[in-house]
């Protein structure tokens, strides 16, 4: 099916050096204009506001998802692990390749907004009149529906899926290393070769060696700093809660009937909830980002304010609640109501832990599967039972909550 | 004048680890809605087709410049060298951190057909109605003035002109360092630490010591390397002949009297090429995406596909001349006609040099001064009467011809 | 007292980039034949024969300290930090650069046999009758003296003395990033420009910013993963095994009345114990290595085979013991004897955590002060008490038992 | 022969991050005692007085070598390119791990005195009745000399020995990666990782695709500029220098009959020229730093002098001669004459360019292939031929005259 005749191409990679395309499906599959969008959307949404060089897309992201993948199998093959199933190669790759191509612009913001789950995206992508069906075709009748059923944690053997989405999956893998690059904070580096040299497949799971225990704990200390260095920054979380709130207030004004200055048909359908495949994949960052810009002259004194305060990056300030005072709340919406601003769209009260993204609690988190370590005398272990640290990090109760509101509305007046 | 009072503020940066603000002034232009733009213009313009790391922006490398000129001053001070004017240290950082506020969205590519130039519109949006003017004019009511005397390299004294425009100058340091790195291509890494350590404040100049020669001919050989592997790519050169054509269309069709589908004000007053301060800084590259995404749905074929062509990467091919061959160009276009394409719109004879990047050539490049050694003798030598490497550099004859065209088209028929 | 007017050196130094020497006391200190010695004794002991990079002498990390001392004491000059005593900077620095020059060769296996302390020798290199005696003298006739007192850390103001003798002290920080550099173990790297910017003199501590918590977290990290991934590696430990009965051997013999087929004076009152600053400065790995190839042709069967063992690197084999079986050790001894080998020589239990390394303990080692934290009310909290990720560490019970044993005796038949 | 079935083993490597041994055979030879001495012998001899870094040995460079030749074999077999002798890939790994496997202790010092060759040597232990000679005699009887044979250059096929012996082979690759990693000199890195993919075997021999010659072009710059800043260092020229002056000293005292205070029989027959393997294999490192220690108690003055210098680091100072005038010259000679010292021990005219180390000269070095560029026509160019950066690198005159001399000696009195 694969044309491994091919001749290797490669793309310069600053995480993994370089990321060799060995196969035409997934060199094609990258040449699709569903695949070629994943330029225009940024890997850490707004994060460039807090770290200026996190300007990195789910493209360069989606291509080490793929390459950390291929290297993977590469070892498994290499070694003739006799519980890898070598014929699951080629999905495995598509899917580590295409398993982020339904995100759209600033995912984490929108996608409460208007329930959209990018996941959902993803398939339908797959599985729609698209470039990326069409070159997937070409493999078998059957394909796209099997890569499908891979990013949905439906097919079989489940080790397919484990590789893309375990709690120590190459999604993960590769995201920590390109944003701890990109963003500058060394934190989140770990060895990815040791790890690599220590996973092995092994009934239908792919578990790790427990000589490479420590290197998991480094791994996992690597995601816990991130988490609290970079993806649950305060300034980050700011300019999220301003992108949601200019969401909402857009969404607000579509279904009262308010007419817009600037508008766009993909927008619009966004705003009103009834997206195409079409609709979605014009909606990218740069679309947005216009949008905002042309918006900062609406008539609806919210939306221009908003708007400006996101483009001009004048986030809205915060305050560490050590414990959240019903009373104290309120007087602070009554400040701000009394000031001319809406708390509804001026003030909110966040706990970062409540995102997307989750440190290691294994039982919680119930589709991703737990690190398991084979021992010595060949008993799978959870990765917790086995070390101090990992298990220190488990039980944390994390986060704290945070009030967010303008600078210039003083607080504690 | 400045407020060295401030408690010290640090933005993270891959290149520099940290980038230090010890001013108000520094703090206040960062935050101004002008600088905040830059963030939406990427660095390298079109090269993220060529290496999908290189999204990183102009606001990264004007922070990267003003960081790395705080250094060489800071240098300069610490040694306490005595031909250092210490009072030039505020005005530097501000030319340093604002030398590129000009630029627009694929500077390269628009400034050609538009009669654009980045450094004209820089001393615009200083002397203009801005953020930028109001801050800087909380120095002195002459300080704007100043710093675009700088940019415009008419500023006395002179070294606080050649800190920032000369052949190894802040710009250039930290450009090849951050074009490195967010490229993966490690060729233009140097011992930036240690170029520092050997530059000096000498009689209006600054020269380089003897010993520290052979850094400086690291530092040009990886100025070499960057343009032929990284700058002068002929893959991002032919994106950036795909979008000089669509806005010399676009240009045209406005000439013609054409109406578009899709149009925003700004972007008509660049087609007619009567931009007023305001216009240009709505210039960004997330507009011009938005447009060419929109202009796939225009009525002109040419536009429609150029546009289509630029935003899924369907680039033109190559390929290399060894010499120029009137009668076989002819053959070419005629084949082009024949397939119904315009050869304006649809070939391209490239010659990678006359780009506004250039190796070392003393004597050449009127406006930016030689690098010179200063021997233990007291003698001012220019380098590549030293160095036999860059003599060598100095006088090769670089580039070849490049023939670009659709990949479609079968060229040797 | 000083010479600041001596122009700055530099070594170039792959940790710290460059180590800069500013004064002409440092100058000094590090040409004398006592400082230059440790050259020849080598960082980390045996752990070469696990990590071959690991070749890294005294000599660098001793420059590394200096120069992570002199890179703090700089922060707190710009700063102006008035909790700083400004007149304690030259006594710091020579302190920083002399804390280690009392080592011996292979100090760790050395030391508990011949009962010898470093910290005692390097102090009596400092008072004695030495090129470093009279440098220090050069200062002040007390200098040496005060040098001395922060080394046994009696010195008033006591953060002279936590610069370079604390749970994140100069000498720590140095050594971890450099012998993750040289073993090329990455998880001893931590962000030291970072720490650098949070610490704080403070009522006559050292002590770190809140904002820190998260980099110190990411230090104390990197420490626990160098104990366990390098100092206690168990090929290390074996090394260091074989050396101890080695020295145990030789003192032995010596004590017997043995002739020895090759002798030294210097080892001679080594053995013998009555060393005088004279010898003690001739011993070094250079003499230990050619002593021990010499006693490869002793008659002794014991101390030629075992120094034959650590030449060639025939080292012992381990097992980790789950519980100490008295039972099962006697039956090694008894098998261990019916074939031949004295017990005493041939076996080991060992448990990794009683090495002078420590992970952080506060309230266990009494003379290395905690890492505090100040808070934004200004107070002091030791910072286990608000990182769950730190207390983890300090409770865990740390190290399991081994049993080292030669590889050709058969252990379980 | 080669027993692949052992399980991979690897070592933790600061440069290549790990080595992998795959085969028994590479496995015991590693652990022959002739090979582990080469712990003993730095790979940098006495740079490690100019960069203290500098301290790896040539056991770490020998295992580099072999993982260089490693990879690229590897590179061959996972494309099965037809040109490439499958057959060869054991003889090629031990050649290369064994390669300096016959250096004594600061080689470049000790040759041209005592009339050593280091090859001659390798070859010598290889045949000889050493452990070395044995492990590989299990391969088959030949095989020894076989190995023997491609270090000596007169094996077939011809690629084989043109791995670890040509212009870019594996020896320069992996020296020129380590030396920069370890004296933290960052020219000497360039990008090993394009190189092996751009190198193929091509009738029977290695070349380089035409797309790969600008990393060629770093690669020979990385050589050119660590030569000129780390391997004709003058620093470590001046050590050099006085250590084969103490080695000639020494040699001239044995041949007069002088009764050394200190000696050692491998050290005996080495002054006498007259060493066995078993002798050869004694001389190390250790040896020779303990003996140059004992004879600072000569009765020599001059011995006694030049080894206090060597040991202590008081290196002979240097002044760059523009021209060699005999009769300056002569002056010199007489006025150290005049202050009691012999010129023959205390003064050197030196000329960089007679080291064995050289840059890329094609044609002058009879027994090294230039590296030839395989072009789109299947024409083999010599590389000089295409870049001129390599032209002008090749047809330089390297080298300037510098005369060594003490310290304390006024030069120009």
């Amino acid at each position: 099916m694969s044309n491994p005749m091919m001749e290797e191409k490669v793309f310069k990679d600053p995480v993994h050096k370089y990321i060799y395309v060995q196969d035409r499906v997934i060199w094609d599959l990258i040449n699709t204009k569903e695949f070629q969008r994943l330029r225009r959307i940024r890997q850490l949404g707004t994060s460039f506001y807090t770290f200026h060089g996190a300007e990195h897309s789910r493209f360069s992201h989606s291509l080490g998802v793929y390459e950390t993948t291929r290297k993977i199998i590469s070892q498994f093959e290499r070694r003739h692990d006799s519980d890898w199933p070598v014929d699951q190669r080629l999905i495995c790759l598509c899917a580590a390749l295409l398993h982020d191509v339904g995100h759209g612009p600033f995912s984490h913001s929108i996608e409460p907004v208007f329930d959209v789950n990018h996941e959902d995206w993803t398939c339908r992508i797959i599985m729609g009149d698209t470039e990326i069906n069409r070159v997937l075709r070409q493999v078998s009748d059957s394909f796209p529906e099997q890569v499908a059923a891979i990013i949905e944690k439906r097919y079989q053997p489940e080790i397919a899926v484990s590789l893309i989405s375990s709690q120590m999956d190459a999604d993960r893998m590769d995201y920590l290393l390109r944003d701890a690059y990109f963003t500058g904070v060394h934190y989140g580096t770990f060895d990815l070769e040791r790890i690599l040299r220590v996973m092995r497949p092994y009934q239908n799971k792919i578990i790790i060696k427990e000589s490479g225990m420590h290197a998991v704990e480094d791994y996992l200390m690597a995601r816990y700093q991130m988490y609290w260095q970079v993806y649950f920054h305060p300034v980050t979380r700011s300019s999220e809660i301003i992108l949601r709130k200019i969401f909402r207030r857009a969404k607000q004004l579509h279904q009262s009937g308010y007419t817009f200055g600037f508008m766009l048909p993909s927008l619009q359908q966004l705003l009103g909830q009834s997206l195409t495949i079409e609709d979605y994949l014009e909606l990218d960052e740069s679309l947005i980002q216009l949008a905002f810009k042309q918006w900062m002259k609406e008539d609806d004194p919210i939306l221009r304010d908003l708007c400006m305060r996101f483009l001009h990056r004048r986030l809205f300030k915060y305050k560490i609640l050590e414990q959240i005072d019903q009373a104290e709340i309120e007087e602070v919406e009554q400040n701000l109501r009394d000031s001319g601003l809406d708390p509804d769209y001026y003030m909110e009260i966040d706990f970062p832990a409540d995102l997307p993204y989750d440190v290691y609690r294994p039982g919680q988190i119930g589709d991703k599967p737990p690190i398991l370590i084979l021992n010595e005398r060949g008993q799978l272990i959870e990765i917790s039972r086995k070390s101090d640290i990992i298990r220190s990090i488990s039980g944390v109760q994390l986060g704290t909550h945070h009030l967010y509101y303008p600078e210039e509305f003083l607080y504690n007046q």
